[in-house]
């Protein structure tokens, strides 16, 4: 027994979606068939509309409708500080937090060679020459502590303080609430060698 | 910090699909966007696709590209009995047992009151017009054992009794493989109640 053509290719289609498999795709096709088709067309008009307008900011490749995202065109921002991060979602993620004022640089990825993602997949080239225009005082390495992710910031900050550019790693430690009862062992391994004098 | 918006509506629609919060959203709207542009595209296609040539067998209410679905136009089917489903995702469990000759009736719902589903929108004036057709001889009611399911049940073997037509209900019991010491109590009380005699 198989599902009408159109309805089996619309189940095949939505297991594009990252972490969908076949049993929630037919879940899913079934639902926006049966009770929301209006919302079907919806998705597919914004997914055509978003293919078609939304692409990644020239300067620090974050997703932008403009050639220059207005992070990037803001005046306000400061200029001299540039905050390398992994994703998106990992910018979104820092301006959230409000404790930052400077620019950004999206990698779209993190190195890892195994998957072919080398340091052109990751726009080193672009990095190494924003990062020496003259106008960026320090880089900040804001990938994520994973294994892939400090490999990154390893292999970027060599690149950089080899051109004489200043850069730094966001700390890593015990987590803002944090009860050292319940932190894992290797935060707090990293917590006390990285621990700072109290002034 | 916002997403573009041709971005923020992708996330939004993204939404209207059953099981997907607006964390999820975001990532398979990113993911979408930075790759696999070319899975969203046919997303889109899909969609738009099933919504124009899926419709509801007229007959028997399951999704079909036909006025008629292929199995309630088979000659092969047993004509005499009429299995009554909630979804069309039953009818397909049901086909894959290999276990049923005859036809189907999908409700496409259960009776549900409170969310306003009553008789008519489980199109019930349909299924006894069906069931009094002087072919079906027997009406097998296959809706699930929820509390839903099961007063769906209830009320389609009333209306049906009272016109003279021959009503059964699916077998509830241990399931194959089952063990008693890990079945739920409701299940193994039920199983000792319809036990049947050993021939």
């Amino acid at each position: 027994m198989k599902n009408p053509p159109a309805l089996e290719q619309l189940v095949e289609s939505l297991r594009c979606l990252p972490g969908v498999g076949p049993k929630s795709a037919q879940r899913m096709a079934y639902h926006l068939l049966q009770r929301d088709r209006k919302g079907a067309n919806g998705l597919a008009i914004a997914l055509d509309n978003a293919l078609q307008v939304v692409a990644h900011c020239r300067s620090c490749n974050t997703f932008s409708e403009q050639p220059i995202c207005p992070l990037c065109a803001a005046d306000s921002r400061d200029q001299s500080l540039l905050c390398v991060v992994e994703m998106p979602t990992d910018l979104m993620m820092m301006e959230n937090t409000q404790a930052y004022e400077g620019l950004y640089f999206v990698l779209l990825g993190r190195l890892s060679p195994l998957d072919g993602v080398g340091p052109k997949e990751i726009h080193l080239d672009k990095l190494i020459k924003r990062a020496q225009d003259g106008i960026v005082q320090e880089v900040i390495l804001a990938t994520n502590y994973t294994v892939e992710g400090d490999a990154t910031a390893h292999y970027i900050s060599e690149l950089l303080r080899s051109r004489g550019i200043k850069t730094s790693r966001i700390a890593r430690g015990m987590p803002m609430g944090g009860e050292i009862e319940y932190v894992d062992s290797g935060t707090l391994a990293q917590a006390m060698m990285e621990r700072r004098s109290v002034k």
